[in-house]
This record gives structure tokens, C-alpha cells and sequence, in this order.
């Protein structure tokens, strides 16, 4: 089976995203209405999947996604701690009943109610409720809540380590995703995004964390943002740095997906990462969009570029299936529970 | 010849980094003693640099390397204006003085007298003093001053354009580069440097900065930061947010060099960038210091990834030497006088 290990719910019901306007509205001016949570009707929920992210995936051939709350509209900084909590509970509420409505296609991840300069608290609360209760495999960690200000401290400080210690309880894994930029340097998907990619395995690669939790697991997404281009570089300053060797150091705990909306890309990516890093993922129907005019199909059908590599089936299917269902065992299990 | 459009002073005489570090002490407490400008002996830049950036030029078969100042020390978020004024001059003049040792091995671009929040006129000031007094070729910008703070607006506003119009008259590129990172999520040479091209390349996506400066160049350092792995990626964007195609809009005016430190990133560097816009070079003395064991060859011998592509030889001499000389005309200008 082919398991699309990055999508997101780009494609909320607009009272879902009517919610967050008037929330938003009501934290700049409490003189406006506080917004009561939407109702959103099954048959909504279905035609905004059914038309997009379930046409897409039964287009180009997966089986099942991953799926998460838009990572753009997550806005950490925006508001303040109330706030991204009940934003976050609406979303992975509404991700929940996309995966009841359609369990065979989707399977949820969640995100996180983090706060510029907030206590892990109520993050490690949700991560809780919604793998213990609502069933999810793993979550979104973004390492800047400040949306491009950069003003919380390394993914390997110890103010994370609560957070851990729960997502390893909990046998979770973290895709490491940041939101929207608020800092006019930083365009969200084509700076941001894969600036917090590198910067991430480069904290990784100068901390100590997975001596302290062998266990704990990263999707670094976006192909891993520059570090497979850059693998000499990384590797070097690994050396440099007097860190171990970044297999046994980093790569024992941290993965990349495929979203590189491009051959060459994938082709670099296969080559210098070992597969058993790398999982599928398009992360569609998201930031690219488009068809691309020198092949004919869109950008982020990323199955393509794995079809045409030449690696052994095998290979391939570590890459479309088994790595996923290691990296996010809760999802294997739910899978063999399934019969799949 | 191979010209190396990336090279830095990291090796610079001890007197010269002990006057920063007692300016930097007069900045933080006035009481202590103001440092005059150091007596740097010939001989001790002879040192330096023989036993450095000249015997490893040699070693590897360069000619000629554009010569600027160690970027990580440019440190632009330190002191204040006067602070950075003080220190880039004295950091541009032996630059010079090296340049006036060795004029067939190097050629001098300068650092920028930048601070968060300055305008830009003695940016400016400095510029013409460096090109038009001392023989400088080009220069690098530091799009972030604040060190890892990304507190100043993108390189397409306005704030820029007087530093932009002198760039033009001049006739002299700015290679997009910056300094340390006093940011502890972002580590310098992993972290910074990358995400810094990256940003900048996405910035010259939105704006429309070379439809009002047509002439005005960039080189992008580190092989374009994430850019060419990501290239699909940035070709849908520009498509998505209504942007020309990334040829005409942006690539008559960017180029990117070839600090990429192994073999499959110089692949794919060349497979998708036009070879028009790629400047051979290696950041020696620079990020990455150590060999590589999968090669037995330094990381940043780059020169060897270069001769290793299987590409007609007229294209290798776009990349080692004519691709330089265009987008450095003052540079071309002074090879040209001495017969090269």
C-alpha cells in the first residue's frame, strides 16, 4: 500500500475558517462577539475532501494520508495561549471526523496548542487527548511559535523535554512543521518552511537529544529542507563540530518525506539519505499547486518521481509504506487491526 | 584560469581580531580603553595567507579568488554604527593590503559597514571608497544585520534602493552573504548562512526588484542555499503567486556558486540551473574544514566536483572563469589590463 505521510486539511468548511476569523476578532477587540464553535455538517466535511484531497489520492494512486490540520493556519503567534487552544482543539476535532468519516483514507495527526513563550502544559494535555482518545498517530511540533521571529530556544533544549517525555510515552512521532510567517523576510511555504527544515537537523546535529531519548522521532518534511542537497556540508560540520557520525548521531531518529516538486530533487534525496530515512509524502493539496510545464503533471504529485526511480521494488516500498508504519507505529497497528 | 568568487580573510593576523575584541569592550563599557587601529606587519599577512589561502589555492589548482573580509566576524549586530564602521574599514583595508601583496592571486570584494535599523549612507559611502579608491570588485550584502533577528525589511524594498543605485553605477555585484547568527536556533555556517540564501532567493520571487534595477546582480552563495533542490518547488510558487517564469524574472540577475561540499549536490546543481549563472566557488578558508572519509578529499575542494561532471569543457570554463568575469566586469577589467 502507498501511505502519503504529509497532507493537511487545507481545505476546511468555511465555518471552520468563519471560527477563527471571529476568534481572532475578538481577541483584538473583546467588545466583539466571542465566537461559539461551528457546526460543520458531515456532508460539508465530504464535499471538501471528497473534491480534493480523496480525488487526488484515488487520482494518483495512495492509499492512505496522514492527516493533519493546515500547518499555515495553525498561528501560534496570533493570539495568545486561550486562543491557540481552542483553534487547535476545533482543528483536530475536525480532522478527527474526517478520519471517521473516511477511516480507510486518512488517519490523523494533530496539532499542537503551542504559544510563543508558554509552558508545554497544555500541548502535552492535547497530544494526550487526541492520540489516548480521539486515536491519533502523531503530531505537528512547530519549532517557532512565533511565526518567523525565531524567539523560542532549540528543539534539543531542555524546555521541550516534557513534550518528549510524553510523545515517547505515547510512541508518537513529531513532523517538525512551522505555520505561517508573520516576518515580511520570510515567504511561509518557500522561505519558511524550509529554513525551519534545516535549521531543525542542524539543532539536532549540535545537541545531545537522542542520547537522552533514543526513542523520540523527527519528520523533518520537505524533503528535509536544504540538508540532503547540503549532505557534505552536514556531514562536515558534523566532523568539525567533533559530533558523532550523523547515522548513528541523528539518522537513527530523524526522517525526511518526498515533497520535492521536482526528479533531480528526488533523485539527490534517494541518493545520499539511506531509504529507511525517507517516507512518501506530497503534502497535497498544499503549497504548490500547479501543473508543471515541463512534465505535464502537477508539482506535488510526488509518486511520480518515485515510480520513475530505479531502485529495487523493495526499496520502494520502505519508501511508499514500511518506513511510515515504523516511524508512526500507532498507525501500523491500526492498520493490522484493519486487516492491511 | 579558474577564478574562486568565494573566498574569506579567515585567517586574519592576531592583532587584527584583538582589535575587535577591544573595541567590542570600549563598545559594552566606555571606561574601557579605546583600541587604536592595529599594526598589521607584511609579514605577518604573508603568513597568513601563504600558509592558508595561497598554498591551497595552489594545491588545488586555482588562479585567482575574490578576497573579502571572514563574514562570521563582519558581525554587523555588534556595536553600533561607528562600531561596524570602524571595523569594516579596517577589515576592507587589509583586504587590500593582502590584494597589493598578491594581485595575481586575489581580487578584493568588500564587507559593508551595515547595523539593524542604520541607513545606509555610509553603506554607501564605504562602497565608493572601496571600489573607487582601492580597486574593490564587488561586495557582500548582509540581507539580516541583526544576526539571526531577520529584523530588516526584504532586499526587494525600498529601504535598499539607494545601496542598489550605487551597486548599479559602479557596475559591481553583491554576493548576498551574512554574518554570525547571535540567534541560538540558528547555527552560523548550518543553519544561518543556508537559510539566509534561501530566503533571499524567494524574496527576488515576490518583489519585482530587477524590473526597476535591470543591470543590478546577486550572487547567491552555497550553491543557492535550498534553492536548486527545492527548484520545482520554487518554478510552482512563482507560478502560483502570478510571478514571470523564474528565467526572465529573476536569473538574468542571480547566480549561484558551487559551495556545495560533495559530488551528488554539483550534479544536481548543474542539472537544473543554467550553467550561465553558476560561479565556481569553494569559501576556503571556510565552513567546513575537514576531509571528507568517503573521498579522501576535502569537503570544500570543490573544484574536483566541477572537474568530475561529465559537461563539454566550454561549459566548465562558464563556471570557472567567464561567468566571474561577467558578472564582476571590474574584475574582467583588471585581468584584461594584466594580460589575462
Amino acid at each position: 500500500m502507498i501511505i502519503d505521510c504529509h497532507g493537511h486539511y487545507t481545505t476546511a468548511p468555511e465555518p471552520h475558517t468563519r471560527f477563527r476569523t471571529a476568534q481572532l476578532a475578538h481577541f483584538k477587540d473583546p467588545a466583539a462577539p466571542s465566537p461559539v464553535m461551528p457546526r460543520v455538517s458531515d456532508d460539508e466535511i465530504r464535499e471538501s475532501i471528497e473534491t480534493n484531497q480523496l480525488r487526488l489520492q484515488r487520482e494518483r494512486g495512495a492509499d492512505l494520508t496522514l492527516f493533519s490540520p493546515r500547518a499555515s493556519t495553525m498561528g501560534h503567534h496570533e493570539g495568545d495561549e486561550a486562543v491557540s487552544l481552542s483553534w487547535t482543539r476545533a482543528c483536530n476535532d475536525l480532522v478527527h471526523r474526517v478520519v471517521g468519516l473516511y477511516p480507510d483514507n486518512f488517519a490523523a495527526v494533530c496539532q499542537l496548542p503551542q504559544s510563543p513563550g508558554a509552558p508545554l502544559a497544555q500541548v502535552i494535555q492535547e497530544l494526550r487527548r487526541c492520540v489516548l482518545e480521539l486515536g491519533f498517530v502523531g503530531c505537528n511540533l512547530n519549532p517557532d511559535p512565533s511565526g518567523g521571529h525565531w524567539t523560542s530556544p532549540p528543539l534539543t533544549d531542555r524546555h521541550w523535554y516534557p513534550l518528549y517525555e510524553a510523545m515517547v510515552e505515547l510512541d508518537v512521532p513529531a513532523m517538525v512543521h512551522v505555520s505561517a510567517s508573520c516576518n515580511p523576510n520570510f515567504h511561509a511555504t518557500g522561505a519558511h518552511y524550509i529554513n525551519a527544515d534545516t535549521t531543525a537537523f542542524m539543532q539536532f546535529i549540535q545537541g545531545d537529544l537522542f542520547r537522552d531519548f533514543p526513542t523520540l522521532r523527527f519528520v523533518i518534511p520537505h524533503g528535509g529542507g536544504a540538508v540532503p542537497y547540503h549532505w557534505g556540508r552536514y556531514r562536515g560540520l558534523a566532523d568539525m563540530l567533533k559530533r558523532p557520525p550523523l547515522d548513528g548521531h541523528v539518522m537513527r531518529n530523524v526522517f525526511f518525506d518526498t515533497c520535492v516538486y521536482h526528479q533531480p530533487g528526488i533523485d539527490l534525496l534517494v541518493k545520499v539519505i539511506d531509504a529507511d530515512n525517507i517516507l512518501f509524502g506530497s503534502e497535497m493539496v498544499g503549497a504548490v499547486r500547479g501543473i508543471d510545464p515541463l512534465t505535464g503533471h502537477y508539482f506535488d504529485d510526488t509518486r511520480r518521481y518515485i515510480d520513475a526511480l530505479a531502485i529495487p521494488d523493495a526499496t520502494k516500498r520502505k519508501i511508499f509504506e514500511r518506513n511510515t508504519r515504523r516511524v508512526y507505529p500507532r498507525l501500523d497497528r491500526q492498520l493490522e487491526a484493519r486487516g492491511r
